[in-house]
């Protein structure tokens, strides 16, 4: 195939693909399955579309849109690291992440592997209002999965309620009322025994 | 749950979860599996944003994202229909959906729900640029795949390179350029045996 510029942007769509065999620890609601990546990353963009209202701070869409949309791209080579591994598996992973970016977002033209790779970073860190309400749809969704689940996930690994409100605080940094409504859910989710009290 | 509006919202995207189990006939790249709705949907979102620049019109982003992220809702009620099936199960099909448009775009409260179903209906409709741009992702993400597969869903149901060009044209009303560069897929796919020739 000719063209280079064209041709990169395919070789990146077409690793891409790869997303769609990457397991997460989440159960599917409607089946009994893991969740991937793919699937995930589908699911909180369409989140972001439908919550936006719901962040705390002005928030630019399609910045968000665009980094739900690839904020796992990295685990093509890095794999998926458990929410409740510990702070050493979590470092790890970090050094991971940052060769995986290096590697995937540079098989683009250059301007525009470094726009995603700029967008994966800020991701990442958490400190624009894009980014904080990105994160608290990546905390939000795992959890309504959870708890629709009766805690298949939460129960395969003895989390308790304290680990959930740690895990998920990132949710009140981007929506109070989302922030709410978490705790319902945890609340309810503790009373049922789907997770268990701290 | 107390909260009408969010309530209705998050039932809105616990349905959605039934995406992740609807397959295509398309094969994924790098598993043999076919692929579900939420993958490529997920897929269709991020080709979006790496290859807007070949949009032979100006396109506003966030429209073609929001677009390609729920275009296949409907398929939760009414089931995928290969694009190669004749012209009266696309009739069945137009049917099937609206009804499904009407039942889950209507789990929302009510204008953000009309906001999807219209912006459904545009996608459908292909009279706009955003919606000539996220149908010819839509088609050329499955001939992507194809071609990679060495034809598998092509050899599957015996299609010829004939009605590849038919089906794909929209491609050729969303970017000239991408459609030349589908024109050379095609042609190495016959060239390799991948696709019979008309």
């Amino acid at each position: 195939m000719p063209e280079n510029r064209l041709t990169k942007q395919v070789e990146f769509i077409v690793e891409l693909d790869k997303l769609k065999g990457i397991l997460r620890r989440t159960h599917k609601i409607n089946e009994s399955a893991y969740e991937n990546d793919a699937e995930h990353s589908w699911h909180l963009a369409t989140m972001a579309l439908i919550l936006q209202e719901h962040s705390d701070e002005a928030i630019d869409l399609t910045r968000v849109l665009k980094m739900v949309l690839i904020h796992d791209v990295v685990e093509i080579d890095a794999g998926d690291t458990f929410a409740y591994d510990d702070d050493a598996a979590h470092r790890k992973k970090e050094i991971r992440e940052e060769q995986a970016a290096q590697r995937i977002f540079g098989l683009l033209p250059k301007r525009q592997g470094c726009h995603l790779y700029e967008l994966w970073r800020e991701f990442e860190a958490r400190e624009t209002p894009e980014a904080r309400f990105a994160a608290a749809m990546d905390r939000f969704q795992p959890l309504l999965h959870n708890y629709l689940t009766h805690g298949a996930a939460w129960k395969d690994h003895e989390i308790t309620a304290e680990q959930v409100l740690e895990r998920n605080r990132p949710i009140a940094e981007g929506s109070k009322h989302l922030w709410d409504y978490v705790l319902q859910i945890v609340r309810d989710s503790v009373h049922r025994g789907y997770l268990r009290d701290s």
